[in-house]
C-alpha cells in the first residue's frame, strides 16, 4: 500500500484548537476533516483515484464543506470567536 | 490551470467573525462557504463547468442553503446575535 | 433573465434575529432559507421549473425541512428561547 | 386543491417551545418538522401520494429522524433539558 | 397492520435526559433515534422489511450513525457531559 | 454470524467524555462513530463486506468524515475545548 506520509494522519494538527486568527482556524478546520478521511482511508493511490470525481462533482464539494462548516464551529467556540 | 483569484481564496474575508449587522453576517456566511469550495476546488473551469448543474438542481440548491445556514449559526454565535 | 424581487434577496429581512414570539421566529427561519436559494439562483424561471421537482419529492421536501430546523436553532438561540 | 387544514400549518403549535416533559418536547419536535412540510407543500393529495414512497424507504424514514433530532435539540435547549 | 409494541413508540424512554453515565446517555441516544422512526412508521412488517437493506448499506449505517451523534449532543449537554 | 468483538460494540470506551488532548479527543470520536454502526449491524461478515464500498468512495468517506465532525463537538465542549 502507498501509504498517506505521517504528517496526513494526525488527528489535530499542533495538538490544540486554539489558533491566532479566523483564518488560522479555518485552515485548521480544513485540516482535520482531511486527515479525518486520511485515517478512515490510508492508501494514497485509492485516496488520489477517488479526488477527480468528488473535486470536481459540485455536489460533492458542497458536502466537503458542509464538513469544514461543521469542524469550524468547533474551533471557533474554542477560541471564543476571536472576540478579542 | 485558470486560476480562481487569489480573493476567492482567503478563507475568512476580513479576517473576522464580527460584522456590523444581521445581513452582513449572512453575507459573511454565504462568502465563507463558497470560499472552502475554492480551495478545495481552484480551477475556475472546473468550477464554471459545474454552476449550471447544481445552480438549476433543486436539491443541490437546497444542499448549499444548508451549508449557509451552518456558517451562520457560527457566525451569529460570534456576534452574540446583534442582541444589541 | 427574469430575476425575482428585491424583496426576495434580502439575506435578514427585518435586519434582526429577534422577534415577539416562536411563530414569527420559525416564519423567519423559512424566509432565510429561501433567500439563501434565491441569492444563488436569482433567476426566477429557473427557480419556478425545478418547484414542481422538489415540493413534489418527499426527500427534497425533507431536505428543505432540516434547513429550516438549523436556521431555527439559530434564531431560537437568538431569542433566548422565548422564555419570556 | 386539497389543502391541508390550518390546524397542519401551525409553525409553532402551542406558540411556545416550553413544554412540561421531554416526552412532551419530543413531540412538539415531531409536530414542528410536520408543519415545515406542510408549509412548504400544503396540497394534501402530493403530500399523500409521497407518503407511501417515504415511509417505506429506509433512507428516508432516517432523514425525517434527523430532522426531528435537530428540531428536539433546539426545543430541549429551550427547557434547560428538564433538568427540573 | 403488525403493530410495533406500545414499548418501542415511547418518545423519551425513561421521560428523562438525565442518565447515569456517557455509556447510559448513548443508549438512549440509539433507543430516542429508532422510536421516532417507529412513531413515523409504526407497521413493524415494513420496518422488517427495510431493515435487510439499510443495515447491509455502509451509507445508510453511516446516516444512521449521523442521527445518533445529535441525539447523543443533546443528551450530553443536558448531563453536563457527566464532568462530575 | 461472525460478531464482532465484545470491545468494538462499547458505546463509549473508557466510558467518559473527558480525555487528556484534543487528539485523545478525536480519536474517541472515530471510534464512537464506528461503534455506534457496529450496535446497529454486529455482523462482522457485513462489515467486512460493504468496507471496500464505502472506503473508496469519496461521497462516502466525507460522510463518515461529517459524523465524526459531530461526535468531535461533544467531546470538544465536554472538555471545555482543552482550554488549558
Amino acid at each position: 500500500m502507498n501509504r498517506v506520509p505521517d504528517s496526513e494522519l494526525v488527528l489535530v494538527p499542533g495538538g490544540t484548537l486554539i489558533t491566532a486568527t479566523p483564518d488560522d482556524g479555518r485552515a485548521l478546520a480544513i485540516t482535520m476533516a482531511r486527515h479525518s478521511i486520511h485515517n478512515i482511508q490510508p492508501d494514497l493511490d485509492i485516496l488520489k483515484g477517488g479526488r477527480p470525481n468528488y473535486s470536481t462533482n459540485p455536489d460533492s464539494l458542497v458536502a466537503v464543506s458542509q464538513v469544514i462548516a461543521i469542524e469550524f464551529q468547533t474551533i471557533a467556540a474554542a477560541n471564543g470567536y476571536w472576540r478579542g
